[in-house]
This record gives structure tokens, C-alpha cells and sequence, in this order.
């Protein structure tokens, strides 16, 4: 299986063929032709094929993709079976509803820890998770192996924030600051959460 | 101007052309041409030709396009001048950092009331956003005229709940709650935010 030259649009969608095979096979369907996925995320059959043969040959002609077996591959293409962890920097309202709501596990990740500057977290536990100092960052990275950290600090301190975890060797910044992160270490991946670009492209839909 | 017959794409792609007219705008830059602004988005000059021409004429050859005058342009096309109003259904963790941080009027919405159903919050305010019970819902869009709710409650209602809103006649539905909802009125628009995708293709990338 090669990884190699697959286009940022392939990476995009693989999410959701996890997410509509998890609803199918919860569902209880057993295959799917490429059509019927297709037609279900709005994707045409030979997308759909072009896509999987990124990665090898999981379909069979005739037979069309066994729901169980394709999701197990893409689920391990997308790296959930890695045991990456990840930390959550800043415990407000956005880091709390993650840490409260969101199911890190379901996206192969372990929350291990959250930090926040507030006197009134520092110590406690959050749904389980110990919510640490922001001081004790390198600290806890050192003696933790960390892969991501979400970052739902103020815009303010993203940049300063973002460079200290890079220090610590982190792969990959969950970036919900807004903030566009200009990183000297180009290995370590930024991926943004824009709400805006979301709530404009309602707007246009509904403009219509 | 036409807008019909654009692609999802392409819609996907314009509040990216916002963002960065925006970020041109604010760093003093007058012009900028096809190349450059490819450049700083990740796309082909020819790329950005070909989506522009979706709405009209907006580059001159040989001169690129003026920022601000692109910029109002593609901000007229994504609707930020329609006056549209939206409210928040769900004053939770995640419901109150939306309300609190999200800049609602940059992307030309204004919120006008946010919806829960826990008494303690029922009669306040948050940020100046009153807080009213979700019994009233009805009643107060029947009075205030409101393009867009925003759904940020839990799972288990999201589907009664949009079912609600979609009756009292609103245009468009900005989901959070992971529900997929599938609504029989087809003319009301769903976006929907999923975090998870946004982690997996972050665990791809680090995985690489």
C-alpha cells in the first residue's frame, strides 16, 4: 500500500467514508455497490473507485465492497489504530465542550491531559481528564508521549502557544484559535477548524 | 450575475477568497494577481480565474485584481449584505463559546437570541444575547424574523428539534450535534460542522 502523491481532496473524503461505513454497518449492511455509496455522499461510483485505488484493490467487481472490511482498511489508512494521544491547551467553553462532548476515542485518539491558566481548573478533572497548568506543558510532553495538541486558547497567545508545542516535538496542532499558524517547522501539520468558512458557505446556500 | 450551477467546490472555496482578502486587505495590500493569490491559497492562477468567472468579470489582465474591490465582491456573493438573523439553540459548553466568541457579524449574521431549556440560564444573558426557553421557540421566530438556527444540543434532540425549526419556516440549519439529520423539507439548507473529520485527517497527515 502506498501512501505516496494522494491528493489533499482524497484525504478530505476519507473521513467520510469512515463516518457513512460506520452508519452503514451499524445499519446492518453487510456489502454496498460503488453506486449505492456513491449515491449515499453524493459521490459517482468511479470517484468513488478512484478514491479506494489510491490506497490498493478492496472492492470486487460484481460484488461491490464488503462494509465491515472497507471500513476496517480505511480505518487504518486514516491511522486510528496508531494510540496517538493528544492534550487539549485552553479549558474554556470550546476546550470543555470538546473534553465534555467529542469522542476523541472514535477518531483514535487518548485525551491524556488539559491545561489552562485559570486557578479555579488547575488541579481539578474535567470528565475524567486532570487539567494541568499551562506552564507544565514541556513538562508533561517530556514525560508523556503526545501527538497532537487541540489548541482552544485565545487568539491572543496561539502563535507563543503554537511555538512552545512544536518545541516539544509534537506532530500534528488541532487549531480552533482562528489564528493562521505560520510555523518555522514545516513537518509538524496544522489542521484549522474554521467555523466561519462554514457558517459563509450556509449563508450562500441560503442567499441562493 | 449568475449563481446558479456552481459547484460545491467552488462554493467551499469562497469563504477561503474572503479569509484571504480579507488578511490582504488588513496587511495594506492594494493588488494582487492570479499567481500570488494562488500562491497564499494553495491553488493554480488558473484555478482562481476559472472560479471567479463563476460570478463574473473581476480580474484585469496584466493588473490582477484590486483587493477591496474583490473582496466587496466576494463578499456580496456569499451573502454577507442580506441582513440575515440567526439564534443559538443549545447554551451549553459549546453554545456558550459560539455565543461568546464567535464573530457572528463577520460573516453577516446577527444573533438575536439564544435557546435552552435549564433554568438557570433561562432569563439571563450571555454576551448581551438574551437567553430564552426552548418552549418559546415558535413563538419567538413568529415574531423575529430569523434566517439560521444554530444547533449546538445534544444528540438525542437534535432530530425533534430541527424538525421544529424547519415548520416554523427558517431558511438554513448550522449543525453541530454529529446528528445527521435528514429533512423532508428540501429547500432548508444543513451544514453541518463535523469535528471528527477534522481530527481524522489530521491523524492521516501525522500519520504519513
Amino acid at each position: 500500500m502506498t501512501k505516496h502523491k494522494v491528493s489533499t481532496a482524497v484525504i478530505r473524503r476519507l473521513p467520510r467514508y469512515f463516518r457513512h461505513l460506520n452508519d452503514l454497518l451499524q445499519g446492518g449492511v453487510v456489502r454496498i455497490s460503488s453506486n449505492a455509496l456513491g449515491d449515499a455522499m453524493g459521490l459517482t461510483a468511479s470517484q468513488i473507485r478512484q478514491d479506494l485505488s489510491c490506497f490498493g484493490e478492496f472492492g470486487q467487481q460484481g460484488y461491490g465492497y464488503h462494509v465491515e472490511t472497507l471500513l476496517a482498511e480505511v480505518s487504518d489508512i486514516l491511522g486510528i489504530n496508531n494510540g496517538h494521544n493528544a492534550i487539549i491547551v485552553g479549558a474554556g467553553n470550546l476546550g470543555r465542550a470538546l473534553i465534555e462532548n467529542f469522542h476523541f476515542d472514535s477518531t483514535g485518539f487518548r485525551l491524556t491531559a488539559a491545561f489552562d491558566i485559570n486557578p479555579t481548573l488547575v488541579g481539578t478533572r474535567l470528565a475524567g481528564i486532570p487539567v494541568l497548568h499551562t506552564d507544565k506543558l514541556e513538562q508533561y510532553i517530556a514525560e508523556h508521549p503526545t501527538h497532537v495538541a487541540v489548541l482552544t486558547i485565545p487568539g491572543g497567545v496561539a502563535r507563543e502557544t503554537a511555538t512552545r508545542l512544536v518545541d516539544t516535538g509534537i506532530r500534528g496542532l488541532w487549531n480552533f484559535t482562528n489564528v493562521e499558524l505560520e510555523l518555522q517547522n514545516k513537518t509538524v501539520v496544522v489542521e484549522n477548524v474554521h467555523f466561519a468558512d462554514s457558517l459563509l458557505a450556509l449563508n450562500y446556500m441560503i442567499s441562493e
